[in-house]
């Protein structure tokens, strides 16, 4: 006989209540605790929705209170009783209200004694936690954390869908792409000697979806990167990935904001108000110092290259007065006596990380003005700076003189930095942003050429197209992000659509034609044959769902991540394989001396 | 200026009806043909949801009607235009009723000639097809598919989340597989020497998941295979996955059913009684010598072993006296004029592919009866068979004599392909149907060894527990199939979820408790700490898709799939790499003498 026959759930644990009086009720679960108090046993049994107390009363049926005196923690159980409101409630949990009077006890299954307690604030290391995922994904935490990016994936995806999106698959097994260093490799072994490249985008793909006219596209699509795993990456991550026909920049822009607030509303509870602000790259670096600000609060930069030209002080004097350099600050306005001496000068290291020599500061204090650097301007001067960043009584203001890029990431950082320490950053805030006009190259310093700053196909702002020949660092692109209080959500932009255009890009990139038609020739011959307008974008699903969920890592969203060392210490991935296997793969293994 | 400013599109193309008349629309698709009649243009106009005819005119705008004489196959447009109702209707298409009147045109892009045309009935090679697999993809049956695959994707993801399933990623980086063959495998960098492999299916990581409390678990996933592409598979597969916890086999097979059914009736409007039928292994072998039978038709095998131990042909005597060997016949019932001699040789060479070394036959004509073994028999053992099978005038028989696998994969053979050769098979009726009580091992003559008919991690049914120390080859499983007109939908099973019997599996499949731990050790422990009874059930999307869409392969619904060498043509995946590359990753290629 099935150890399951018979025993047919009627619901979870953890959804009982008091309307459920009286019912008889079958739950399936596990043993969190047990307490054998003589001539009762309480036992807290645990599923997916919740926990509920379960009741064994000798009194009432001596061979199921004996039974359950052999319950251990995790056994896996079968109960039958019925629900009635307890004597003494437990407010802390869900189902404090009632508790289950049982009348039958199966034991699916024992457990031994975990390694790891099932509780959210267990303090083990990282690594055992992974090593026994299984047992760790049990902690209430973390199921609702994949409850909720389940409810992600449904809301967009009926979204996407109702808004007449086709969700198709591309392919994993792809071509490896030109900078091919990025991508995971995977050797053919019917085509000796070729590999496969593991997407780090369907971004080729879903170009070519435009051009066979699906007209508008979209996948949860798994996405890869072979790069050092700094900074909570992961080796294979999540993208919602969207393509449209037909779009210029705000009919894309509008259909992903009413995506982003249909989420935050159906999961949080969040009504944010559309539509979301619109904020061009300049404007977001000239005011908050990045491409990607948090506006959550103020502090913004207050650019006083102007007033520093002749302000006497000659840090700020010769940095006001070369190319490409200025002379910011920022004023933290009433937090004044929230920074020591010690305080500034840990913003300063934050400064110095992102390149700053030094970070000048002016403190109005009570008694005046007190500064390292004041003594080197002028009364008037001092006041005009000021009086620029609205110093006022209260107030700490910080400034940086350097490259415009070193004040931009330094006082950037700064900012947040102060924010962060002041703890001024309100996590029940939404602010959702979108940063535009983004500039369609970098100059890389190493490289000695312009790269794209976006993708090879992002189109050039049509105002802009003729400073393609005349001034490439001044044109912008048709290029978009949106920001939720400072973390990038997704990125897209407005594509190339046209032969020749294409072929212009790639030779600004520093292809010469032959090079661009060896490995996007695909791409260039499809678009000779009636390639739609077209845009999209794309968005981290594992950093969303992780800033939904208030996590620090996308880890903790992600079933089976890998750790630090690019290893799953639960299977031990990647593991070895057998000559046999490499041979017919016609590749050996290099071993270094 | 962007190209597409001013012209915001009302609709699609393919959706335009007589409701619509007098409405001024605005369209964006391609030019599938274009008339032109001196002073009138006509152009057919195509977007993903169909054609509708433009009329330019010159009487009416002069300018209009000399740009739309430029437009040439494939060309992207966009057209303003008032709908109103055709002087002469087109009944052959969707919107034949109406046409719209132009009043502007914008080329958004032109187009050379396209080396496909983009018509559903063009005959090009397959690989042309590939190669331009974005023209290819504009044919409107290419783009009915995908927007079926949609569909049945959507109806999926959202009746299991309705039933409680979470869907949740498992990793794609995973790792090799200890028979790793069918792996493929992918190099890591970061641990030199080591590979991940690709999942062949998410199995393992789903039953952990169970482990881990998840309950129901889903994932629509990818899964790979490096094997041989013979018989239409492809490198990449999409499965939909299933896994419950706390079921026995009838709460799987209730919940898929239902999943199928609504399908079915939503993309088809096709609506099938439930519950569909069940069937164990053993009778769909005896009655259709197959365990995926075809029951739209009839033609069952009988089993005459018994009748022909002493019926006088030695062929037939000699096999039913043997053990394992069996005689069976099927009767072609009123279609004995539908076979010539040349036709019955025909099936008999369907039944040597599988193994016969012939087939014996009985005709029952308007003469009588017919048979080049009729000789063999008394008058009375003749009649006896004969009636067996029911025989009537009209009638032919067919025999097969040899082992119950050859006689069963025989006659099971030549039972489909008379069916096909009839053209009986009615393709608008969906005979689904569960095939249960699978065995839970198959004896590889090869290997010398038990193997596991579905895998390892299927539950043998409880009351043949014994028999795995005295019979193994007698033991059934919780294993079942979903059947569609004799193809496989999808498979499944119960799970094991006790460590002991999951290690005496393993030990019955000749793994040593070594090799079991090095290489499921993980799974065995998890076993360890209150592991819930589950199963689940995989289907495989392409091919459910592919039989809904009508088509002949599952080339046909995926979207950019690699041919018989495991080659994308499109792009030339895979492609070679540098050099610098696999130095990184540690391996070289080994060169062929």
């Amino acid at each position: 006989m099935d150890i399951m026959s018979g025993m047919k759930r009627t619901g979870y644990c953890g959804e009982l209540s008091l309307e459920d009086i009286g019912k008889e009720v079958v739950l399936m679960g596990w043993v969190q605790k047990s307490r054998d108090l003589g001539s009762i046993v309480f036992v807290d049994m645990r599923d997916r929705e919740g926990v509920c107390q379960i009741v064994f009363d000798e009194t009432i049926n001596q061979n199921l209170f004996v039974k359950s005196q052999e319950l251990g923690s995790e056994y896996v159980i079968a109960v039958k009783g019925i629900v009635r409101e307890r004597a003494s409630k437990n407010p802390n949990i869900k189902t404090g209200d009632i508790e289950v009077y049982a009348s039958e006890l199966r034991i699916l299954n024992k457990s031994e004694t975990p390694p790891i307690y099932i509780k959210d604030d267990d303090a083990v290391s990282e690594n055992l936690r992974m090593k026994y995922r299984y047992l760790d994904l049990r902690k209430p935490k973390m199921q609702n954390n994949f409850i909720l990016r389940h409810k992600v994936t449904q809301i967009v995806r009926n979204y996407l869908s109702d808004n007449g999106f086709i969700e198709i698959e591309t392919p994993i097994l792809g071509k490896p792409t030109p900078e091919g260093a990025r991508d995971y490799l995977v050797p053919s072994r019917v085509n000796k000697g070729s590999f496969y490249g593991l997407p780090q985008s369907p971004q080729l793909f879903k170009q070519l979806l435009m051009v066979s006219g699906m007209d508008k596209y979209f996948q949860i699509a798994k996405c890869f990167r072979d790069e050092d795993l700094r900074a909570d990456r992961q080796p294979e991550f999540t993208q919602i990935d969207c393509e449209m026909s037909f779009v210029e920049i705000n009919d894309v822009l509008d259909i992903m904001e009413n995506m982003i607030s249909k989420i935050l509303s159906e999961t949080l509870d969040v009504n944010i108000s559309l539509p979301i602000p619109r904020m061009t790259y300049k404007e977001a670096m000239d005011r908050f110092g990045s491409d990607k600000p948090d506006t959550r609060f103020g502090f913004e930069l207050v650019d006083i290259t102007a007033d520093a030209k002749t302000c006497g002080f000659g840090v700020f004097e010769s940095a006001a007065n070369e190319e490409c350099k200025s002379v910011r600050g920022i004023n933290l306005k009433g937090y004044e006596a929230s920074f020591t001496r010690k305080g500034i000068t840990a913003l300063e290291d934050v400064a110095k990380t992102y390149g700053a020599k030094g970070l000048a500061w002016i403190k109005i204090t009570e008694e005046g003005v007190t500064s390292p650097i004041s003594k080197f301007f002028t009364q008037e001067n001092l006041e005009t700076i000021i009086n620029k960043l609205e110093g006022e009584k209260g107030d700490l203001l910080l400034f940086v003189a350097d490259r415009d890029k070193v004040v931009f990431d330094a006082l950037g950082h700064v900012r947040i930095d102060a924010a962060k320490k002041l703890d001024i950053l309100d996590e029940n805030k939404y602010n959702l942003l979108y940063v535009t006009e983004f500039p369609q190259f970098e100059y890389d310093e190493e490289e000695n050429r312009y790269v794209a700053m976006h993708h090879p196909f992002t189109s050039p702002m049509d105002e802009d197209l003729e400073l393609l020949d005349t001034n490439p660092s001044k044109v912008r692109a048709k290029a978009y992000d949106m920001v939720l209080n400072g973390v990038e959500l997704g990125g897209g932009s407005i594509r190339i659509y046209n032969s020749d255009v294409q072929e212009k890009m790639f030779n600004l990139l520093g292809f010469s034609k032959e090079e661009a038609w060896d490995k996007f020739g695909f791409l260039l011959e499809a678009f000779k044959y009636g390639t739609p307008p077209h845009g999209g974008i794309a968005f981290g699903l594992d950093r969303l769902v992780m800033l939904l969920a208030k996590q620090d890592s996308i880890r903790e969203v992600i079933a089976f991540p890998k750790n630090q060392n690019a290893i799953c210490p639960l299977t031990n991935a990647p593991g070895k394989t057998d000559k046999k296997s490499l041979d017919e793969l016609s590749i050996a293994i290099i071993e270094k001396n």
